[in-house]
């Protein structure tokens, strides 16, 4: 999608040098465009693990050209595949929620076994890792098809009023490639001149909807509107939101979403209020090894420092000021798990099913 | 309750000079502590308006004392009448959720009619804001002894673990003048030596749990944490949540609950995880003349910046930030609905009901 009017995706790699990868550092943004250059699998675990880039496939696609980078880094390594492993779960131990990771990173492994001489193997790592980032964005583009149906069949009732979407965090094209997962059925919608209106949730503590969702938003021209992540209920209450389609992290075999913190609570009011929840999502990012999301999705507990302090622009430097009383301690979880009850369908790149175990798997073998 | 080791009411006469009103500026809190002087009735209204004062309670009173202010500014007008109709509408238009505060103008124009004189008039003026204050302050202390049993039932079967409370803005002795509503309980516990933790919901935009809720608990020395306004969910989904208890602006007659926006969400996660949700309020904060919240109570929108921007701490000065891109715009209720099928109890300085219309009634006439 664009910036500043020029199409973008999240992560490339250099024109000039195959060996370096380049990614759009996000923790700059709105305020600030930076481009970071990836040059070692190090680099790569940095970039996920202090969130240069963030969002389930995004992390995928960075680990997956970060086992490229290892392989790089290791051609001359007496006992390569020993030094592969090591990256490997060097990478996977960078972010603990997001299934795609580890998928990313075993596909790896898998992939330069077939090659003989380190030269086979680094160009299989970086052909595995360009199909893996090429995937993610057909299932992106595939995901807004299937999605946008729920935009227009509300916006066939509303006679020209703007459809109403709730969404939070950012599953925008910053989280994946490029269209994003929860965005795509939007900006399809947007595209084909369906009137929508974003209520964009900013999404403490790190604000990914104030910061991402928000620009992508501004920067695509989509009407667009942010609160705060305690507003949703009371727009709901108001008869303000038609829909709410959110992103996923990781989702079970049953169907429990474990998404950005606050989700749940979202799908709560939706419930309440009668308004369709939706999860956009590729099936690389469903774990079809585990069923209850409340008991087997490990929920990343992050520092404290995301609380108590925020970065914002001031006099257009980017400044962290501290927002709570010195003596008082933070408790800071990245995720919460939203119950199959509570989802009316999920939207993959394969179609659309209710969270349900017979219908989740009838997708992966269709 | 303390700052500092010293005690503190949020509003008091100065001590030298009784036509001028005292409060704390609670704008600057927790990073510097300032008392502003207020001394007519603009200065009240100003106060109230621009949230120098903010909580059900603290606002009724303050509206009273500007009455009192309004009296002296007119002592010596040809229409005094005339003037005090217009300093009431002017402070009930400052805003537009608490009851408390038109309960309290109201109360100052019936009162001040049975002064003769005019030096008797501002006599009874202040008086009745005296008495408003002292009253609201015993209100808290009652509304204390009555939440207080709630907690110790639940110590009681923790064998000696903290009861994990979790409470949402500032319903704590900064929105009243002393004790709290929500607050108020917790201080008792505290004090009898009951264990208690407090989650400790952000309450963005304006912060009042990061910035007003912690720095109580801080300066009381009760243990607590800051958590975003999205954890809550996750934290009663992992039971670490023994029960919520919030505040109230406005009541009605059927127990609808009217409070801090995101109220709502969390009496919905309640609900959903068996977490008893308690609503503390003094019985001036119900309104017997409603009985739909979603129908009949008008929600204050406000500012769009305090969503985009948020103010801090930085190199020991309070800076402003702007969190947002430049394009978006924000949109920001201050309030929402939590019907009453969500609430356990009400307790109020009366005593405790059930979210009942009968009920209610008999605790205004005990």
């Amino acid at each position: 999608m664009h910036i500043h009017g020029k199409y973008f995706h999240t992560i490339w790699l250099n024109k000039q040098n195959h060996h370096i990868v380049e990614i759009i550092d996000q923790r700059y943004l709105p305020f600030k465009i930076k481009i970071k250059k990836l040059k070692s699998p190090e680099d790569a675990y940095e970039a996920i693990k202090k969130m240069l880039v963030r969002g389930a496939p995004l992390i995928g696609v960075t680990a997956s050209f970060g086992m490229y980078l290892a392989l790089l880094e290791n051609r001359k390594s007496r006992h390569p595949a020993e030094k592969m492993h090591e990256a490997a779960s060097r990478l996977k131990s960078a972010r603990p929620t997001a299934v795609n990771l580890a998928f990313a990173v075993d596909q790896q492994l898998k992939a330069i076994e077939h090659g003989e001489s380190i030269e086979e193997k680094i160009n299989l790592a970086k052909d595995t890792a360009l199909k893996l980032k090429s995937t993610e964005e057909q299932s992106c583009k595939k995901i807004g098809e299937n999605g946008l149906p729920f935009i227009r069949e509300i916006s066939e009732k509303k006679n020209g009023e703007p459809v109403n979407i709730l969404t939070h965090c950012n599953a925008g094209w910053l989280a994946c490639i490029d269209y994003g997962t929860a965005t795509a059925p939007i900006y399809l919608a947007h595209k084909e001149g369906i009137p929508v209106n974003v209520w964009v949730d900013e999404t403490r503590p790190r604000n990914q909807g104030a910061r991402l969702t928000a620009f992508e938003m501004s920067e695509e021209g989509v009407s667009h509107a942010i609160i705060t992540d305690n507003a949703g209920g009371l727009l709901m209450q108001q008869g303000k939101v038609d829909m709410v389609i959110v992103g996923s992290d990781r989702t079970t075999a049953n169907g429990d979403v474990a998404n950005k913190i606050g989700t749940y609570l979202k799908a709560l009011a939706a419930k309440d209020n009668n308004v369709p929840f939706y999860v956009a999502l590729p099936l690389s990012s469903i774990d079809m090894n585990i069923e209850s999301g409340i008991n087997e999705i490990p929920i990343e507990q992050r520092s404290e420092k995301e609380v108590t302090h925020i970065e914002g622009l001031n006099k257009n430097k980017i400044k962290s000021i501290r927002l709570t009383p010195e003596k008082s301690r933070a408790v800071n979880y990245g995720f919460d798990i939203t119950p199959a009850k509570y989802v009316n369908k999920l939207i993959t790149e394969k179609g659309v099913c209710n969270p349900d175990k017979q219908e989740i798997k009838k997708l992966f073998s269709s």
